[in-house]
């Protein structure tokens, strides 16, 4: 969930210097234009670590826009007016009108995880914390409100940076303070809750976007542009019923930089040293699934990829150390009659295994947003609801005991067209590839924009992605074999 | 919520063998276009109390249509196929395809409340239940299905006659035997229980209803005629944005009788005895309300009530014993400006009183429910909404301490039409009515069916209707005052 924010978003003085007067006056317009119009409402939530620049945005935003049209609501101790109510009573009295943006700044979440990190509160009520939020923006968007959701976030090392030089804001965070904050275990804490607390209330209408908060300019840029889409959009569509509306717009990339691009594509592996390697883990692999904790748990393998980054030679390597009898591997093609009669995910529950199996998903539900989404075969809607039931359906598997690892096999362009050619050129090869293969390469930038969208929705806690550098076959099926044993491993000492 | 279907819903034989062949052969007709359009599956989520007539109907429905369209499942004891995988396997499993309906008798419902009664899990481990169900049911909804999900119901009474006769079925309720059941505590646990998953789980687009399990005609017609209403309504809207979709049809009354109808409307109290008992629990009031425990606790009053039931007069009793500084009217009208640009609800949180206070709402948020819903005022989504939006709320007040009561006051239909005669002939009371009043007479069914519905649907344990009977209006006076008390002092007792 955080790879990306983590990975050095820059944008430059100048670039920064020129986009900022256009977004501006964009933004300014559309303010009008929700004045005018006096629909609907919009409501920020702004959340994130210390130091994150949450604070600055906020006051950037206001002095971009026309400030009497944002109410800025900070919400930090309760006055007693407030403690002597129903907790929402205070967000209920500060909610932006028809028209008006409001701009929470502490809120629902801040509250619920200040009061989990410090203890003040257990895991049951942070669960009814997380239900009442999603009841309440439920019902407002149900209602028309645009609600976007920000987490501003710093790596730790980030982080320690940054505190050396924070000076006194007005708006910190009012629980923690950076005393706090210089404890690398609140940051663990922290982030921790917040994952999950994001996890459960991330929806198609409401979704969090991780806002990387290191780079000052980045980050005004990505909030003032999801903004303005967002606003953009549901000002364009005044047909809208409340509840069909809102999918909120996905996060920009403005700097060409993400998971990807910050992969390693030289890493390489020599032949002798990948001998030696692959044996050890396929041995150790092989030991690991005979264990007999294996039987409290299971595996299940995703693999996804650009094509021709050799998902299918991985998965031979990875099985190629077990009994057949020991492992299914199911590859995902278009859905049968069957399967298309039935709720999305249908056909890969019918496919989880047993406690104590192992299911390798050649391809798998995430191509609803890969392939799915860039090709145009799902909704809109369809799929950009499916980054939240997809977090639901892998929690309920971990839930369950079952060890979930997902691979994305990443080659670069070059490598590709080098394997497209020879595969043409390879009579043994042929059938491997086909015209759609050449089409699809078109499409590049778009599947990488969707892989970047669904590492950030979608590598969680419970169900990391693990993006693999396939340039070199070697290193990628030696990294992809470590990763499950790791991940096996580390089941096993949780037990 | 149960209160309607513990009232004595009968339907005769010959009432029944009437209608029969007829919703019989609607129903068929239903079925195969749902067949043919193959658009969208149903689903029947089959739950309640034994001896209610769940197998029976079961049976029934699949006698009615074509067997081989219909898929029941029973969800006995996991097999060990089910128990070595995630909970929600055997359910997707067992899925019915679009254009067939699937009827689940014991499902994730039956597991987690059965599990509750008999203190397997413990209420955290409930509420993460009820919020993985609405996630599921989101997300089938999302994909197009049309989930109805039925309570049978039977009072504690019905339910003892019942067990002397009760035969062995099959389809039993598997976790709890009918010796269990011959206790009263088990019966109070459950249903406790089952109200508060039903007031969680209940939303616009998967309702529960309540079905009145005692008598078999009754019961038969109306799940039949709420299968077949939902069926035709989705089947005619082919335009149907999932989402957008499958706002269930309210349940039918088919007997005329109900809540209002089942009420002695004839009571009366004397002159003497009303100042005597008025006077007492004015006392009484004024006693609770200075009592050091009311600065733990609040207390919302919300009078509804037919025209001319004597709401005002009633409400000037209750706070006629007390302090002017202690209370406040607040006189719920048409939607101001301010108000009109905010979620629905803000008008009402707006007015929620501090601990130690108490707030009488002269006409409440009920109004769109009642008046908005008759006169077209709320789109259909927006009031069908509002009753699970309402739950929610309410328990917000609750949770923080707050005693909510909440009144209709009933007249009949002659006692209106007295009292409108007589404002009108007497000068100083002719501003109390207008056109309009005569008008909504006109409307009087419409209402009644309203109030049907909201006592069906906002009755609940945490915040329940009392139906005042106010032709007699110092009967009705007396009523509510001590209503109002016996609530402050249960309230203190569970402190």
């Amino acid at each position: 969930m955080f790879e990306s924010a983590e990975t050095d978003h820059v944008i430059d003085k100048e670039t920064y210097e020129a986009a900022e007067p256009k977004l501006r006056q964009a933004l300014l317009e559309a303010q009008y234009r929700l004045k005018e119009q006096g629909r609907f409402p919009v409501l920020l939530l702004i959340n994130g670590v210390e130091g994150a620049g949450k604070g600055e945005t906020v006051k950037l935003l206001s002095e971009w826009m026309d400030p009497r049209l944002i109410q800025v609501e900070s919400f930090l101790e309760p006055s007693e007016d407030e403690r002597l109510r129903p907790p929402a009573w205070r967000y209920w009295q500060h909610l932006p009108p028809k028209g008006r943006i409001g701009i929470f700044f502490g809120n629902w979440y801040s509250q619920m995880l200040h009061a989990r990190v410090e203890k003040r509160i257990k895991s049951a009520d942070l669960e009814e914390a997380i239900g009442e939020a999603g009841r309440l923006e439920r019902m407002l968007s149900d209602e028309g409100a645009v609600i976007l959701k920000f987490w501003f976030h710093l790596s730790k090392k980030q982080l320690k940076q940054r505190l050396k030089t924070l000076k006194d804001d007005p708006l910190h965070s009012w629980r923690i303070s950076p005393l706090d904050w210089q404890q690398s275990r609140t940051y663990d804490k922290f982030v921790q809750h917040g994952e999950h607390v994001m996890r459960r209330t991330s929806r198609d209408y409401a979704p969090w976007y991780i806002v990387p908060g290191y780079d000052e300019h980045y980050r005004s840029l990505m909030v003032g542009n999801i903004l303005l889409e967002a606003l953009t959009a549901a000002l364009d569509n005044d047909t809208r019923t409340p509840r069909s509306s809102h999918a909120a717009p996905l996060p920009p990339n403005l700097d060409g930089r993400g998971v990807l691009s910050s992969l390693d594509m030289s890493q390489t592996l020599s032949k002798e040293a990948y001998r030696e390697q692959l044996i050890a883990e396929q041995a150790r692999l092989s030991l690991l699934v005979r264990d007999k904790r294996f039987k409290r748990h299971a595996l299940v393998a995703v693999f996804e990829g650009n094509d021709a980054a050799g998902k299918g030679s991985t998965i031979r390597r990875v099985t190629g150390a077990l009994d057949p009898r020991q492992y299914r591997v199911i590859p995902i093609a278009a859905p049968t009659e069957e399967e298309r009669a039935q709720p999305y995910l249908w056909r890969f529950w019918r496919h989880i295994p047993k406690l104590g199996g192992f299911t390798v998903f050649d391809r798998s539900w995430y191509g609803r947003v890969l392939v799915e989404r860039v090709e145009g075969f799902a909704s809109e809607a369809d799929w950009l609801r499916a980054y939240s039931e997809i977090n639901d359906f892998e929690e309920q598997l971990t839930d369950a005991g079952i060890v979930l690892v997902k691979f994305w096999l990443a080659i670069d362009s070059d490598t590709q067209f080098k394997r497209f050619k020879e595969r043409e050129e390879t009579p043994f090869k042929r059938f491997k590839i086909t015209e759609e293969d050449w089409r699809n390469r078109d499409k590049w930038d778009q599947y990488s924009a969707a892989v970047e969208d669904m590492v950030a929705r979608n590598s969680t806690e419970i169900a990391p992605w693990t993006l693999v550098e396939a340039n070199d076959k070697r290193f990628a099926r030696v990294k992809v074999l470590r990763t499950i044993n790791d991940a096996l491993e580390a089941a096993y000492a949780r037990d």
